[in-house]
């Protein structure tokens, strides 16, 4: 077999043979087929597409590079949330440890981020002492102790992922729902979990900016999962604005606290207690009611152990950044719009978000909301704070949330926070 | 401006701006846009298209990357030809000179072959001696000496072109009638010809297997170079069946010498008088008819001329290959089928060609014809003769073979040897 021919297929239209997918990616991975090569037939998909045949053998290749991890030695079942990102979405912090305090572990591997959503290990390494990069062992003992773990995956796990992935992202062959799928969900797969709830966001701030698509890519991997033994469900949420109060690193950790202490943003509470039922009934777990967690401590002694066990300090104080500006509200009337990608991209410019890799995140920058979309303001209150390290930051967030918020007489029309539910 | 920016654009159907395609190939000349960036632009391109506009730009920027030569310092005009390439097409040896001879200089540029056509310069080379990298002032001393020059191209010409057709080469991404129109016209017209046919090849064993491509290619290829100021002309020639007798280097050089003594297959003679006139007319070159500059052997001295400036000596014996084997006709009747492709990937297994561009070709190696299609043939008559230096080779190119000629009760239609003629 060789690159050249399955290129050509794809690129003609020809369904991939099983085997042509198996063999690509392995050569993809030991370094047989050429980053070039791989760019080019990554491009050919994006345009031509795969059908479910076609990306589930792609995902079954990308989980054999790697290892497949193995939970079945703990005495309860495991359940795992992946969100396609979004601004604001801080909902893995809590939500890990209130499904640990309802009765289910949850093994999670995470990422950093990259663009204008941010990323939950930079939000949790903004807990001075914590580690986000742990081995299998010290995975398993976190997940005995607390009950759940956030962590970093290594670099043994989906291999042709990681590799796949950076190369897209230089090649313009990101927006391609057969690879997205695959890439979110052949990690998720080898990370060994029983069950999965998908947060796929939608809208402005979100990677699918339609229901449709953010549907499509739903059906797509809740197919995949299900097929490799997964219970997998997806819930379709709003990304039309943002997630809360908080956008920024250690700004959405403040934010989680106050979830787990009873308090925080009606929306992040609804969707986190939303997310932890779907988490439960997809492990079969009919143990303490979500709701109930929150108030009675036991989600917050989960997220103390958790964050114990990786070294974190949960008492300690959280960065904050040396600077900050307000916008006021130029009119009284009503927040019509509040845009989620418009917010991202300001705090991304403030130093919340990387624009490479390689490049450090500053924890204490970022955006706190005083008004949400649909709140009555008047005339100089206060609509936000911007927080940054540098002051010289600030005119290019201005510039980002230039038009991306009105007021106006009366309120617009939103998404539903969740939009629908597909598995 | 970012490679990711210009990629996006042509994947999601956009037309790319002159500013754009500049910027990308200069870019990726010096090696800030990256090989796999290159490939997924390519591959875009290829599934997506470019509007006239845009290959014009694309080709002059490939010319801008390197050194555009100039002939004006010479006393008569200057006519080329390209081939896109086909089985036994050996035109260009008995052309160059004869085009010399009628009184246009001829200063071609020219190719080694890859796949299962054959390359001039490799043709060229099995004459002992002759060598085919010139500097400038050595091609315009050849020029002056013989009238007419065919040699490699030197790096300074059209770089952009090299490094990007080397990338296509193995990324499935070659069959794109602008990057191939492109890739050709930036060559020929950097080479600084003032005149130029085309000679555009039609069916199996050519590039563009039906005259509807063929056409396509031609009319952007004319449109082209007109609009970079070079009278230019094309043809649609048959490569339904082989040209000539001979296939391989050293037996296409002895059918060309036939030709220029006058002699020579039918098929030979026809296309290269008819691609002579073509050519004198494209420079407004008025003088002896090509049809008797091979009668009066001005044509044959011109060729000796060009063989001893360049190295070469026109009366060396030429290599032969060590073994041969003789294809017999398995019936009576008439040969109604002889297909090019497989004539052409059977010399290739033969030795005639590479299958790298690294490799050695075997001069000795290829096929003479015995017979063409429409000749009545007697069951146990010689069909055709292999050659190679190995008989280890013969097998698979019999196999090659298999299918690709048939002898029948009745002749088969074939394409007109001039199909049509556009500019």
């Amino acid at each position: 077999m060789d690159a050249i021919e399955v290129i050509r297929a794809k690129r003609d239209g020809v369904e991939l043979s099983a085997a042509q997918i198996d063999w690509v990616i392995a050569a993809y991975t030991r370094g047989d087929v050429a980053d070039e090569q791989m760019s080019a037939l990554a491009m050919a998909i994006l345009l031509n597409g795969m059908n479910r045949r076609e990306i589930a053998d792609w995902t079954q290749a990308m989980i054999r590079s790697g290892e497949r991890m193995d939970w079945s030695m703990l005495d309860r079942p495991t359940a795992d949330k992946h969100s396609t990102g979004g601004v604001g979405d801080k909902i893995t912090l809590p939500l890990a440890p209130l499904v640990a305090a309802c009765g289910a572990y949850v093994p999670q591997l995470s990422g950093r981020g990259l663009g204008h959503t941010g990323g939950t290990l930079d939000k949790l390494e903004s807990i001075p002492g914590w580690l986000a990069s742990l081995s299998n062992d010290q995975m398993l003992h976190v997940l005995r102790t607390a009950g759940a773990v956030v962590c970093a995956a290594g670099s043994g796990l989906a291999p042709a992922d990681k590799k796949l992935y950076a190369l897209r992202d230089v090649t313009g062959t990101v927006e391609s729902i057969p690879l997205i799928a695959s890439s979110i969900m052949s990690k998720k797969i080898a990370e060994g979990t029983g069950s999965l709830v998908l947060d796929v966001k939608v809208g402005s701030g979100a990677f699918m900016k339609t229901t449709e698509a953010a549907r499509e890519l739903a059906e797509t991997m809740v197919a995949l999962g299900s097929d490799a033994g997964v219970r997998t469900v997806a819930l379709l949420t709003a990304m039309d604005r943002p997630l809360g109060r908080a956008v920024g690193n250690a700004l959405e950790v403040e934010e989680s606290i106050e979830v787990l202490a009873g308090g925080g943003p009606s929306d992040v509470v609804e969707l986190t207690v939303r997310l932890a039922r779907e988490m439960l009934e997809a492990a079969g777990v009919a143990g303490k009611d979500p709701a109930d967690a929150l108030r009675d401590g036991s989600a917050m002694d989960a997220w103390r152990r958790m964050i114990s066990a990786q070294g974190g300090n949960p008492d300690a104080i959280l960065p904050r950044a040396a600077e900050t500006v307000t916008v006021q509200a130029p009119s009284s009337g009503v927040l019509a719009h509040l845009d989620a990608y418009a917010v991202g991209l300001a705090a991304w410019r403030l130093g919340a978000g990387r624009a490479r890799k390689e490049d450090p995140v500053s924890f204490g920058a970022g955006i706190m909301l005083h008004a949400k979309p649909g709140d009555l303001v008047r005339e100089g209150q206060p609509l936000m704070t911007l927080h940054a390290d540098e002051t010289a930051r600030f005119e290019r967030a201005l510039d980002a949330l230039d038009g991306g918020y009105e007021v106006a007489d009366a309120a617009r029309d939103l998404l539903p926070l969740v939009i629908d539910r597909i598995g």
